[in-house]
């Protein structure tokens, strides 16, 4: 793990999907690891902090999450353009070699057995909280965040520096066939509340 | 309801929330309306199109919510800035005033008794689906996409048009502490998969 990666307090965990993302979701069952794109994915509580995230049925991933009860969100970048497409449109059940083609590495962190995504700008390792009705009827995954990251030439001190960074670590904001937007400028409210 | 306001058919309802802006919730009962900002919201699926969004126990906007069984989640604007982060920092409960205060002006539309907030670029008017396990246990509420609308300065033929509208026209991505993003330029995927 390269030494920009440093760990997120997990009260702030919320923060690195807060401004919603399209995300990279993760998962690793008897050897086998796969990655897929979601833009369905959202912070669900502070403390402890949860997320919501889709899984389709026909999803391979979806599998992996359900056997192994854990998961990783990451939040690609730029950079990764080409990347997040790919595992979105690409089915491991298709293509057992589709990660390599798509271009994905993987890297591990201690005490969490699950393939972290190489070049994201964040990571939330999360435990599946069974649904079995959530899952069945509305394919949606509530996972606890046990464990957050983020790289710190973009997210540093409790706050993501898009502003500042290189445009490459932007966020991916996907619409629907192959057209995303990056995140854009800073936009502070400078006023508080007078009344 | 001013002439840019135009239908957007229901099987591209979720491209208005894909990109995962903050939100404002609003719903009306008994003669109360009441609008709150929400980063939690999330589309869950496309056909019926439904959504997630998460209301804390707080909320006014909760209890008109659940009384009512209907909600509308729309997407506010860089030029709506103050108006969402006050509505999300008052409380009705407080302040009876709140939506005067905010700036808040709200319209109607035929067959949809809810209040609409003036000035966003996009609206879905949602019927609840009861879910009283996820609604006490997570604050997480689904609803039924049966409503949906675009101001065509911004949103047209189906697709959203950042790029080329207004700047103040752009979505609000919030993170925390009054620190907000707009959504920025486009980043088309341009090959297809060759393999």
């Amino acid at each position: 793990m390269n030494s920009h990666i440093v760990a997120v307090p997990l009260d702030k965990a919320f923060r690195l999907i807060n401004h919603g993302p399209t995300v990279l979701v993760s998962a690793r069952y008897a050897g086998i690891d796969n990655v897929m794109a979601a833009s369905w994915a959202c912070a669900l509580d502070y403390a402890p902090p949860k997320l919501t995230v889709v899984l389709d049925k026909t999803a391979k991933t979806r599998e992996l999450v359900e056997n192994s009860g854990h998961f990783v969100i990451q939040v690609p970048t730029v950079a990764q353009l080409n990347l997040t497409y790919q595992v979105g449109h690409r089915s491991l059940s298709q293509q057992p070699e589709k990660l390599a083609r798509s271009g994905v590495e993987v890297f591990g962190i201690d005490g969490h057995d699950q393939p972290f995504v190489a070049g994201c700008s964040a990571w939330l390792a999360c435990r599946l909280i069974l649904e079995p009705h959530n899952q069945d009827c509305y394919d949606l995954f509530i996972g606890e965040i046990v464990g957050a990251w983020a790289d710190n030439r973009v997210f540093s001190d409790g706050h993501w520096n898009f502003e500042t960074a290189d445009p490459a670590w932007r966020s991916l904001h996907y619409i629907a066939g192959g057209h995303f937007y990056a995140i854009g400028e800073a936009t502070d409210v400078r006023a508080q509340l007078e009344d």
